[in-house]
């Protein structure tokens, strides 16, 4: 059965959110960027990656595995390209300072790309590539994480749900964005199965052994998740070699940890004893759609496309086809409008880390 | 039941490829490269994109549809993008020019992009991002294509199997190369069933009307192939938000034909009377990896990468976890040794080709 939700407001969220980042020693800007990247999670539906993670930040904190006043730098460079180091900061703070960087070169010679060690995780991959967007670029952006995730024929987790973004700009309609986590299914789609007690669908995760499963609590067992494809049947080798291909970008080019390497999110487990690089990685780019037509050819095109796509013949009439970044964009609207929902644990941590650090609860 | 295998040498094979397309009239050059790229594909063990697509290629030219002496040129340009028209030539010759291109401005600013239109079939996509590794970057390419597959929640085929190729260099391990269709299964899956009679596995291919199917002839039926996922409870959105990035960057980009106005490979179908742009859209790049840490620390964790890789624990034994790529490059060095393999089907395809061009036999 689902838990009772409360509703807050953006506002009321954001400042609460800034509160928080402000307590464990942001800067003010910092903050600020910080709980603009949770919010709009929030905002956008995506409930796993906004404040739900709060207190995890606020969990390495203590630790001492996250730079609340980190110094983000460039540490290798070409016109075009670059590796920022992170400096152990939030990757919320981290990613936004390295896309600014890619669009800057992208405005001076047509693309700009930038990897990014010793960082932590960066929230919703759409924010840093809709900044591009914005700019009237195409944005990419990708991150590594905590391993959960096993490759085709393996029963370890090797590999993080590392979701690739892909933003384009469009004219009339809202940007096209692909925002995906290369595994079979993210995360936050298990702790809702687990929320409400039910099984998982097969090809979601597997046992310890490496065999099928639907039990939504696999994963503290020894289980893990699956690549997209889920089985080699159906393509699972192909969300592997995505899933490499993202902590390739992410990881071994920019010097971070890749693969069984890369740091938990979780506080209680700790980071490998002997890592391969810094922290966690990101790989962010950006590309003028100007580099190639003209933009207002690019977005009449843009649109055509969507339209024709959403007028695909549907299956049933009741559903029709849905464009990448839709649901987000409408439940943005939505949220913005008639507020944010929390589910209760959510709630429940936040009250906590309100006291925890002496500051107003939401 | 599986038919009759003749075997040829790479010499031959090539032999025989550059005389087809020195008969419909490609110049020396443009045939010897067109025929590298169609050989590496049955070198590699991608049957379906080698010689087996020889004949199509020489219908489209029979029908007017492919310009045997094209001059591809630059028609938009940044000091790192650029969009080339392939002036409706093969995209086996049009492709390599373009990512010669992405290499030049690569070697000047660290990456080049460049998006193509008015081209044909590129064969196969990790061909041409080679040619970037070859160069110590990292290699990028993918195309749009004849739309056989439908979005997510449609029953109209609006995509092609869009194929997306990442190549990593590494330093004592061959390349890591991620080549793959964004659809469950790539079309030659099917032909492989058709001839051995056999039902496919459910999740790649629908009716005309929707619903599930196993009918490795569903295609001629009407029906479409999935997005990678197959469903949208195990991540076809996914597939399909691929699928889309691979057409705008292709075709959107570049002022080529996108989504279901992709003109067909097989010559009895005609293009759609309205297009959006001109010919097949592709997209490649080039990315120096020394342009964000020291090509020998990159190679070094390429190859730990790898190895690691390769360790991990297998759920049997017997089955080890393959690295992207290593399947193609164990086929190469044993055809290289051991000839190639074609089947009766393309072996007689072929024979007649040669009589009807009035050239020799393989």
């Amino acid at each position: 059965m689902e838990k009772q939700f409360y509703n807050t407001t953006e506002t009321k969220l954001r400042k609460f959110t800034e509160t928080v980042f402000l307590a464990i020693g942001c800067p003010e800007k910092d903050a600020e960027l910080a709980a603009d990247v949770l919010v709009k999670a929030d905002l956008r539906g995506i409930d796993s990656h906004g404040v739900a993670r709060l207190s995890g930040y606020v969990r390495l904190w203590q630790r001492g595995r996250l730079n609340p006043t980190p110094k983000p730098h460039i540490v290798y460079e070409s016109p075009t390209t670059a590796t920022v180091d992170g400096d152990a900061g939030l990757g919320l703070v981290v990613a936004p300072y390295a896309m600014k960087i890619a669009i800057e070169k992208a405005e001076k010679y047509g693309s700009g790309w930038v990897a990014i060690r010793n960082s932590n995780h960066f929230g919703i991959a759409a924010y840093h590539a809709l900044m591009a967007v914005e700019q009237d670029m195409i944005g990419y952006a990708m991150t590594n994480a905590s391993p959960l995730v096993t490759p085709t024929f393996s029963k370890e987790r090797m590999l993080g749900t590392n979701p690739m973004c892909y933003a384009f700009p469009a004219g009339k309609y809202p940007p096209l964005i692909v925002d995906m986590a290369t595994s079979a299914a993210a995360n936050g789609k298990l702790e809702i199965a687990q929320r409400k007690g039910a099984a998982l669908p097969e090809g979601w995760v597997q046992t310890a052994a490496g065999a099928s499963s639907t039990d939504p609590h696999e994963l503290k067992k020894g289980g893990a998740l699956l690549p997209l494809g889920s089985d080699r049947e159906h393509g699972s080798h192909k969300g592997f070699g995505l899933s490499a291909t993202v902590d390739i970008l992410s990881a071994v080019l920019s010097g971070a940890n890749y693969g069984p390497w890369a740091p938990p999110f979780v506080a209680y487990l700790e980071p490998h004893p002997q890592p391969v690089g810094q922290g966690l990685g990101h790989f962010v780019g950006a590309m003028r759609a100007d580099g190639f037509r003209p933009i207002a050819e690019f977005k009449t095109h843009m649109d055509n496309w969507i339209a024709r796509f959403k007028q695909a013949e549907p299956i049933s009439p009741h559903q029709p086809v849905i464009i990448p970044g839709e649901p987000e964009q409408q439940a943005e609207q939505q949220r913005k409008q008639e507020g944010i929902p929390i589910i209760e644990d959510v709630w429940m941590d936040l009250r906590q880390l309100a006291i925890q650090l002496a500051i107003d609860c939401l």
